[in-house]
């Protein structure tokens, strides 16, 4: 290998530091990717998906850019995933294949998850080397980067967060995590291993900041199925649960209360069907009884089924939605149901499942949800189990992650109020290059991040003006207006989401068009300055008798 | 008079019930109108706005359908208004100059905002028949309606329910209400009232379900006061707090507060100042020190300000919006300030409120706000104070009021949970007439009710049709292909909101739609069908090329 790229210091692999970059995930919560570079060495960490905000309009997903991974490809050694989440992976079909093929390193359900995903794609297996790994597994990415999987509780199975060994200390990365004192599977957080890298030293802590503002302790899974049995006890109809379709310990959870409860399961919705699929083909979900399609509950009574479905989040085509309008092909609900939601909106969703619940009650369906019925607990952990791993790992260097500033900025509070704070500690944003070493740890610089939108086939063509020119033709709607020149000149209106059909206005817009391009062709002007007249004729004329703005399009057919 | 109208039933005088017909605020919050009719006559309660959800793209508020009012018009005898709320009286400049004159009775607070508001839409104060009644004053409206006014605790001064007696009996309407054990003006709600009522017979209970999902009860004004006023004390630098411009007692615990702990009050943003004022003109709001002007502060310390600015909801314009995204014109936020969201986002709108607080954040300011900090409560009361009225009143019939499906629900349930639970609950929606006798209360027809549109200066001209329109644009963006037939055919194409500048692209819609052009001339087609060949055959291409549906606009020039 050559010493060094253009991109990289003369002589870097004597320097003394390393180089966290988030590319992703980082004031956010989302599309998750942390890269490491030490001297010539590159090691990446996850690469997730978002979802777009309301402002981001019409946007299918989000992905990050990868500019940098791509300026430096030949320096990537390797990739780790730290679970099977989409703000984790969702990203890979899209970084992937763009990038040289290193090793990926995962435990087996997220090595599973990927694989679908990937076959999703059309990428078959050997385009990329995934390698799996156990959740306390040791793997070496190039000469520089010693990791250690550790266990750690979440709302999927095999989460893991990492202990980086690199040549200028201890990087404890929690991943996504809880401290589940009752996990579904048995398998508890490896405190352990934090308490002993913390004795050993930990230079810098990077932690999952998602509920820094939620005082006390995340509810056990354990918890929320003790809940969901005897709510699901109490129901003398047809129950239709729904939750993230990836939660695959609560549906384990959920088709073992079925059945101590003799209600037989169908799964209803293509992703619960997919992670189901997955999770039984490699031992994480077993099934007393097989799943039945809606069509064999045929001869059932109706406390006798369960229906786990999708659309915890509202999704309009979900299953729960279709039920909700009345519109599932099959499944028609009525009164003597029960619906639960074993879950809660993500910020932005609120309102989508606002209206399905209350679509639902207006069904005459019996509808449990949070916060009135304690049938979901959060993945990520609360104050005193933040306040535990930052007491345990005793960090040198803390960098709040897995959050926007507010949970950041109290994540790193809440460190201030420990008894051995964090000597120092930086709320870092994508992009950011932040240098590691010894007795270092500060921002250098920043390398590019941010949004890459997906839409329809698209992949990066749609650019914020784009969203711009959305975003103002849906807030007043848009008027066309083409003038022909020849033989004699008439301007043609076309409208769209502006006003309802109304043929005087249409009129009289058109009368000050065509008064604007007679003007500037008797004065001769440049068909643009014509073009530009009519522009501001109409934006006047429309501004003062509708009081609106709508998007204008001039257009002159010489 | 004439004896009755085409619409109404031949000898209705002599019906033995009443008839509640809400036109706006049932199974939704916001845009409150109630019309009651007995024979031929007819009483109104409020006249409310709502703001749009995520759905109704660009609009500005929506006002309730008032056809059958319209419809009725001559039957109108008069007009109540139970307090000063824009989801109470913001619909009135639109809706009273579009019937005839009668009598509107109110609250000195509540009739001081509407002139307000009448004279910002060049309305004078004589075109409406504006008459100030006491927080417990008897009116009577035509011959059937008795109207008693109640007083009821709530997050503005001035606010009432009523007692309406009628010849079929008594109708209870709670309003908008909370029961705050310790209002900040010291006037209780007149439970005593509500209690003599159920001994005399309530017929019907109207009562407010916003919060019925909520267990125990509200926190009382004085409550957040006092942990307004711990905490202010220890901010060092400059305050900021912002809330609804309309909860005078809020702002005015704020002002004592800021006088007691010597900062100066500054009012920033045109609602707080409109409020302020009106309040102070009636009485409603006392000044220990007249406020200062941001000018004014030049010379005082940080710790001897605090500003009261618009903005609890995220709204763009606002003050806090401006500070915190750094484009207030006269004041720059820094670290030292502290900011004081003493209230809680409206559902949907959530993000753009969590946007503001994390720009607060990166801007190094220290943000308190609910539920961390208690600095906030609701002006609607929880299941413990909708029990006591229900206990009280003792109602035969019950319509849950003021709420989606799921609180007018849930407060059913809760009514059935009681020791005297009514005889019988209706959900009712807008539009639905409730017939209501003294054995008698159903659904027996409905009305026209729904929403109009209000868009700049347009009241109604906005569809839902438009406004499909504006979510289709915005989703995938548009093009436009103009076809221009002589000389010789070529088609020009413009878009907006699709992908950004792509020449290639362009080119290959302009090939395809040419084509279908050429075509479609050749084979001597109508122009209709030439359009719609090219419209087509653009359609599928970049569908398949893009994987996206744009809204397609084509043009054909001959």
């Amino acid at each position: 290998m050559t010493k060094a790229t253009n991109d990289a210091p003369a002589d870097q692999s004597a320097t003394p530091y390393l180089e966290v970059m988030p590319l992703g995930g980082m004031g956010e919560i989302g599309k998750n990717i942390t890269v490491y570079r030490y001297g010539d060495e590159i090691m990446v960490v996850d690469g997730g998906l978002a979802f777009p905000d309301s402002y981001q309009v019409g946007i299918d997903l989000i992905v990050p850019r990868i500019d940098y991974l791509q300026q430096n490809a030949e320096l990537i050694k390797g990739w780790i995933l730290t679970h099977g989440h989409e703000d984790h992976i969702g990203g890979l079909p899209y970084i992937l294949p763009r990038l040289p093929r290193v090793p990926v390193y995962g435990a087996p359900l997220t090595l599973g998850l990927v694989r679908e995903k990937l076959a999703e794609f059309g990428l078959k297996d050997g385009d990329i080397d995934l390698r799996e790994a156990d959740t306390n597994a040791k793997v070496q990415i190039g000469t520089h980067f010693g990791v250690e999987f550790i266990r750690m509780t979440h709302s999927i199975p095999d989460n893991t967060g990492y202990i980086l060994t690199t040549p200028v200390g201890q990087v404890l990365h929690t991943g996504d995590f809880k401290l589940d004192e009752e996990p579904s599977d048995g398998q508890l957080s490896d405190l352990g291993r934090i308490e002993q890298a913390g004795k050993e030293g930990v230079l810098l802590l990077i932690s999952d900041s998602t509920n820094a503002e939620r005082p006390g302790r995340t509810a056990s899974e354990a918890e929320v199925a003790r809940n969901l049995e005897s709510l699901i006890a109490s129901c003398k109809g047809r129950v239709f649960m729904t939750t993230f379709a990836s939660n695959v310990h609560r549906i384990q959870n959920v088709i073992n209360i079925a059945h101590r409860q003799s209600r037989r399961v169908v799964m209803e919705g293509r992703s619960m069907l997919k992670y189901a699929q997955v999770s039984q083909s490699l031992g994480y979900m077993e099934l007393p009884e097989p799943f039945l399609t809606n069509d064999e509950v045929g001869t059932l009574q109706d406390q006798q089924v369960l229906y786990v479905c999708t659309g915890s989040q509202g999704q309009p085509m979900s299953v729960l939605s279709r039920l909700a309008f009345g519109n599932h092909a099959k499944i028609a609900l009525r009164r003597g149901d029960s619906v639960i939601l074993s879950s809660n909106p993500i910020p932005g969703n609120e309102e989508a499942v606002n209206l399905v619940i209350n679509r639902l009650y207006e069904l005459g369906v019996d509808v449990y949800y949070p916060p009135t019925y304690r049938v979901h607990a959060s993945g990520h952990g609360s104050q005193e189990e933040l306040a535990t791993v930052l007491n345990l790992a005793r960090p040198k260097f803390f960098l709040p992650w897995h959050g926007e500033p507010r949970h950041q900025i109290n994540h790193a509070k809440l460190a201030q109020t420990l008894p051995r704070p964090p000597k120092r500690t930086l709320i870092a944003r994508n992009g950011d290059v932040v240098r590691l070493g010894p007795d270092e740890f500060k921002v250098t610089g920043t390398v590019p991040a941010g949004a890459v939108y997906v839409d329809g086939l698209g992949v990066g063509d749609v650019s914020d003006d784009v969203l711009l020119d959305r975003v103002n033709m849906s807030q007043e709607g848009l008027i066309i207006m083409t003038a022909v020149l020849h033989p004699t000149p008439h301007v043609e209106i076309v409208s769209r989401g502006f006003v309802r059909p109304n043929r005087e206005l249409d009129a009289q817009i058109r009368r000050v068009a065509l008064e604007a391009v007679e003007t500037g062709m008797r004065e001769k002007k440049r068909l643009e300055d014509v073009r530009d007249d009519m522009y501001g004729a109409v934006r006047r004329f429309v501004r003062k008798v509708t009081g609106r703005n709508p998007v204008l399009i001039p257009m002159i057919v010489d």
